[in-house]
C-alpha cells in the first residue's frame, strides 16, 4: 500500500458522508475540499438559467428524513445513511397507506440487504431507499412519513481547476460530483483527479489543463453551455469514473473511436495486458454523452476500472469504502499520468535535411557518449517518418519500438536542429509564401 | 406450404410450358401474362434498332421441329419440348448425313438423360439438344431435319411495371425472362417479382419501383439504351435469378462492393445464417453485366438461391416445375420484402438539438406508455449517430441494436422533432446561406 | 546449373579480389569490368563536393598493410586478404605496443576462425581485422604496423547504364558496389544487375531503365543529389543486395508500402510461396535508407535473398565464392525479369465501349480462333474494370485471374479498338475541355 495510495483513499473516505446531489449543500462541502487541496474556481448558476436543451433546476436542501411506525419507532434513518432518502424528494409530513408507502419504496430483491441508490431530478417525488429484507417486514396498515427538505430557487455550482499551458490546447479531465455516498462511483475519480491536478500544477505543461468537478449531465450540459469556446479548443480529455476498485483498467472510446486519445489510452492498456478491456464508444454512461453527443463530438474517451453498471456495488450501499482500495486508486492515478506523459511528449515534428540521410557523425549522434545512448535505429525511424504526417507516438507504433526511445532520439535530434516542430514549418513556409 | 408459395409456384407452372426466346410470341405470351396479374408497361424495339453497342436482332418464330429417320420415324420433337431446338435455329427441310447432323446435336455426356438448353442468337446455325442417351442410337447414314421457324424483321419485347414512390429516387427489380421451359431459370423470379410488384403496389412507397422483365442481356442493353435517365436515377436494385431452388439465399454484390443494397443483402443474409452465400461481384453471370458495365456502374447486385451454373439441373430439361418448392419461392418473396423494408425505413436524419443530450422527459420519451414501448439505448444511438452522417441501418449496424429498435426510436424522436430528414437541414442551411 | 548461372557465377568471381571501398582504385577497376560488359557511363564527384548534407570524402588508397611482430614474422597481410585492413585506415608506420594494438584489432569472438569486415570512412582511425583465434596469440609487448595507405583529393565515381524507352519514366536498379572481398554481398547484385541489363538492352522497352553501380550510401547520396530531376521520374525501383546465398527470395516493402512495385514483388512472393519473406519498410538497411528518405519517398522496396545482417556469413570472410551459388543468382535474375515483365506490362486501360457489355461476337472474341486463346472471364473482367482506375494488375488480383490471362484479353480487346490507354482517353478529355 503505497502513500499516494492511503492519501487518494483518504480523499474518498473523507467526502463519503456528504450529501451530495446535483445541487445543494453538500454538493457546495465537496466542491470546498477539493478547493481546499487544488486552486479550484467556483460557478453558480441560479435556477431557471436555460443551458442548452435544459433548465438548472431548483435547489434541493434535506435537513433530515425518516420513515416512521404510527407509534413513533424509526424504521429508516437520512441521518443513517443519506442513500435512504430518494435523490430531490419533495417534504412529507403525514400518515400514508402501506400501499402508498409501497410505491414510493425502493429496494433490490437480489440483493436483500443493500440499499439502492435512486433519484427523481425531474419527476416531482418522494421515496425511500431500503433493504429488500427490511422493507418484506413492513406490515403495519399505515406509517408516519417524515421528509423535511426543500425544493426552491437557488443553484447548482461546479468547480474548475485550470492549469494553463505553453498552448492554448485544452486537455479536459471531467469527474461527476453528485453521487452521494458512493466510494467507486465517484468519489474514486475525484480523489484522483485531485491529485493528478496537484501533480501538473508543478511540471512544465505543453498543454493547458482543465479539470472539471461538476454534477453528471446536469453539470456537464451547464459547463457547455457556457464554455462552447473553451470546448473548441479541447484537443483531448477523458471522462473519469469508477477509478477505485479493484478490477484492471478499462477505457471506453470517444465517439471518433480513432481519435489520438483512443490511440493512446488503448496503447496503455495494451501494454498492462488489459487489450480486451478497450470498449468502443456507445452513446450511455456517464457524461461522455454530453461531451461526445454529436454537436460537440468531442474527443474524449471514459477511463474506468468497473465500467458502472458492470459491478454488483454499483448504486447500492455497498459502493463503500471497503471496495475502492488505495492501490487500485494509486494505479489508476499512475495510468493517468503515464496518458498524460504520451499527450505532453507527443507532438509531429520535421526533418530539416529530408533529402538522403543527413551525416550523424559531426553532430555528434553517431559515435560518443550521446550516441551510445540512443537506439541507432530509433534516430533513423525518428528521421525518416518526420514529415509533418507522421508524430512520435505514430513512429513507435509503425516501427515497433518504444515511445520512450523514439521520444529520446527525436530530443537528440531536436538538439542537433534535425528535428523541428512542423508547425515551425508550416508557419516558415506560410511566411515565404 | 404457404398459400403464397402455392401462388408463386402456380405462376411457374403456368409459364412453363411457353417456348420463350429473345424475341416472339413465346415472350409476348409471357410478359401478357405478367400483365395480368400487375400493371405492365409493353415497349417493343423493332429489328435494326442500335442499342448501345448491340442492334435489336430479327425476330424468331417458331412452328415446329422434327428430327425423324428417312422412313419418318420421329426421334426428335420440338412439340414434346422446346428446349429440343437450338434457339433461333434457321429454317431446314432436307436430307442430312450422319456426319453433317452430328455437328449440330448438342447432349450432355455426364447427364445422358437430360436436354441441354442451347443457343445461337447471333451466329446463325440450326441445332437440335437431346439426351446423349438418345443422340448414341443415331446409327443411321441419312435423317430428315425438318425445321419450320422465320427469323424476319420483327421487334423485341419487354415489359415494365413502374410503381411511382414519394421521390423520384428509384428501385430496380430486373427478371430475364428469355428462357422457354426451365422454371428456376428464371420462372421462378418472374413469379416472384410478380407478387412484390403486387404487393407493394397496395402500400405506401417512399421510392418508386420499377419492375422489369426483359430477354437477357439484349433487353437489359435495350432498356439501358432508351433509359439512360432512368438509370441515372437508381438509388438501389437487384437482378433477380433462380430464385425457387431448395438451396439457401445467396447474393452477388455489386461492382461496387459497398453499396447500400450490398450492405442491406448481406445483413439480412448474415441474420439468416447465410454468411458463406455473400459473393463477390463478377462480370459473368446475368444482366448485372449490363448493370454494372463501367459506364453505368449501377448500385445493383444479384439475388439468387443456387448462382446459375452451380447446381445439376442449370441449363437442362430437369430445370422443371419439381425443382422449384412453394417454400423455396415464398421465402425468396420474404427475404425481397425484408430487403424493401430496410430500403423504405432506412435514411439518414439529423439531430436538431444536437449539442448535449436533449431532454426526452418533457417530450414523454422518458416516462410514460410511449417511452416504455422504447429501447432507452436505441433512443440515445439514434440521437448521437443522427449527424446527417450515419443512416438508421449504420446506427444499428454499430450499436449492434436491431434494425426495428432503431427505427421505433428514430420514429419517436421525429415525432417529437428532435431528429428530422438530413436533407431538411440541407435544403434550411442552404436558404440561410 | 544453368548456363547463366555459371555467367553470373562468373562475374562474382572475376571482381572478388578487387579492393573495393567508396573511392579508390578497386572502386573504378569494378566499374571497368561492368563497363566491358553494358554501356556504362561513369560519373566522378571530386572530393570536396557538397552532395545534399554531405561532401565527397578524401580517396583512400592502398599499397600494403602487414602487422609484423618486431624481428619481422607477417602475422596479418593485407595481400592476402583485402577484409584484413579497417577500410580508410590511415597511414601508419611505427611499432606499437600490444595495448595500444588491440584497440585497433577486430575480430569475431563468437566465429574465431573468420575475419570481419570493418570500415572507418567518416573518422581517422587505422586498424586491422583478423581471426580471433590469432588475436589471441599476439602475447608480445610490442608490433610492428605498417599500413601504406593514402587519403588525399581524388574523386568518387559511380557507373550509371541507362536504356532509353519510349516513355521517359524511369525504372531503377541500384546495387551498391564499395564491398571488397564480400560474395553475397554485394558482387551477387552486381552480376545480376549486369546480365539483367544486358537482357533489357537487346528488347523493347515501355520505360526506361537506369542501372545504377555507386558506392553504398555516399554513392546513392551523390547520385540523388545530381538527379534531382531523375528521381522526380523514377516510377519503380528496387535496391539490390545480397542476391546469390540459398535462401529464398526477400523483399522490404518502400516506405509506401503499398506502391505497385511493393504489389508487384509481393504478389510474385506469394506465387513462389515466400509470402514468410515480404517484410514491411525500415529506415535501416541499404541504399533504400537514402531513396526512402522523407524528402524523396521514392517508390523503391529492396529485393534480397536473404536479408544483410540475418546470415552468419554477412559482412565476414565467409561471404565468399562459396557462399553464393549459380542456381541462387539465376533465380534471382529469374525473378528480376518476372518483375520487369509485370512492370512494363501492368497499365491502366480504358474501355471504349463502357455503356453494357459490347458485342465480341463481330469483333472475333466470341467464336473462332483467336476468341479459343482466350479466357472468356478474362475478357470480361478486363473490359469491365477497366474504367481508368485500374491497372491490369488490379484486374488480375481482384478477379482471382492469372496475370497473364488478363494481359492476353487485353490485348486482344486492344486490337479490337475496346480498350485503350487511359492517359488517350484523358488527353482526349483534355483535347474537348
Amino acid at each position: 500500500m503505497t502513500d499516494i495510495g492511503n492519501r487518494l483513499h483518504a480523499h474518498v473516505a473523507a467526502l463519503f458522508p456528504l450529501c451530495r446531489s446535483i445541487t445543494g449543500p453538500g454538493l457546495r462541502d465537496t466542491l470546498r475540499y477539493i478547493g481546499d487541496h487544488i486552486p479550484l474556481q467556483m460557478h453558480d448558476m441560479p435556477s431557471g438559467t436555460p443551458v442548452l436543451d435544459w433548465v438548472i433546476p431548483p435547489e434541493w436542501q434535506v435537513r433530515g428524513a425518516t420513515l416512521r411506525t404510527v407509534d413513533g419507532r424509526v424504521l429508516v434513518d437520512f441521518q443513517h445513511n443519506n442513500l435512504h432518502l430518494l435523490q430531490y424528494s419533495t417534504p412529507v409530513d403525514r400518515i400514508v397507506s402501506r400501499e402508498e408507502l409501497q410505491s414510493h419504496l425502493y429496494s433490490l430483491p437480489d440483493q436483500p440487504d443493500l440499499v439502492p441508490y435512486r433519484t427523481s431530478y425531474y419527476a416531482r417525488n418522494w421515496g425511500f431507499c431500503l433493504p429488500e429484507r427490511l422493507r418484506r417486514t413492513l406490515t403495519d396498515e399505515v406509517y408516519h412519513v417524515t421528509i423535511d427538505t426543500s425544493l426552491a430557487p437557488g443553484s447548482l455550482t461546479y468547480g474548475e481547476c485550470v492549469l494553463p499551458g505553453e498552448s492554448p490546447q485544452q486537455i479536459l479531465f471531467s469527474a461527476h460530483c453528485c453521487h452521494p455516498s458512493l466510494a467507486n462511483d465517484n468519489l474514486s475519480s475525484i480523489a484522483v483527479a485531485i491529485e493528478l491536478a496537484r501533480a501538473m500544477s508543478v511540471r512544465r505543461r505543453r498543454f493547458s489543463y482543465r479539470f472539471l468537478f461538476a454534477p453528471g449531465a446536469i453539470g456537464a450540459i451547464a459547463w457547455l453551455h457556457f464554455n462552447r469556446d473553451a470546448a473548441d479548443r479541447i484537443a483531448h480529455g477523458l471522462v473519469l469514473t469508477c477509478l477505485g476498485d479493484p478490477a484492471p483498467p478499462s477505457y471506453k472510446r470517444s465517439r471518433r473511436e480513432t481519435a489520438p486519445i483512443d490511440r493512446y489510452v488503448a496503447h496503455l492498456l495494451r501494454e498492462r495486458g488489459n487489450a480486451d478491456r478497450i470498449l468502443p464508444f456507445a452513446p450511455t454512461g456517464y457524461d461522455e454523452r454530453q461531451f461526445c453527443s454529436p454537436g460537440f463530438d468531442l474527443p474524449m474517451g471514459c477511463l474506468m476500472r468497473s465500467p458502472g453498471g458492470s459491478f454488483a456495488e454499483y448504486h447500492t450501499s455497498a459502493d463503500n469504502l471497503a471496495l475502492v482500495t488505495p492501490d487500485s486508486l494509486a494505479a489508476s492515478l499512475r495510468l493517468l499520468q503515464d496518458i498524460v506523459h504520451l499527450i505532453e511528449r507527443d507532438e509531429t515534428l520535421c526533418n530539416t535535411a529530408p533529402f538522403g540521410e543527413p551525416q550523424l557523425g559531426p553532430r555528434g549522434l553517431y559515435h560518443g557518449e550521446r550516441a551510445a545512448g540512443l537506439d541507432r535505429a530509433a534516430v533513423l525511424w525518428a528521421l525518416n517518418l518526420s514529415d509533418g504526417r507522421h508524430s512520435l507516438f505514430d513512429i513507435a507504433r509503425r516501427s515497433g519500438l518504444s515511445f520512450a526511445s523514439i521520444l529520446a532520439a527525436a530530443s537528440a535530434l531536436r538538439d542537433a536542429g534535425l528535428l523541428v516542430p512542423a508547425e515551425d514549418v508550416s508557419s516558415a513556409t506560410a511566411a515565404e509564401a
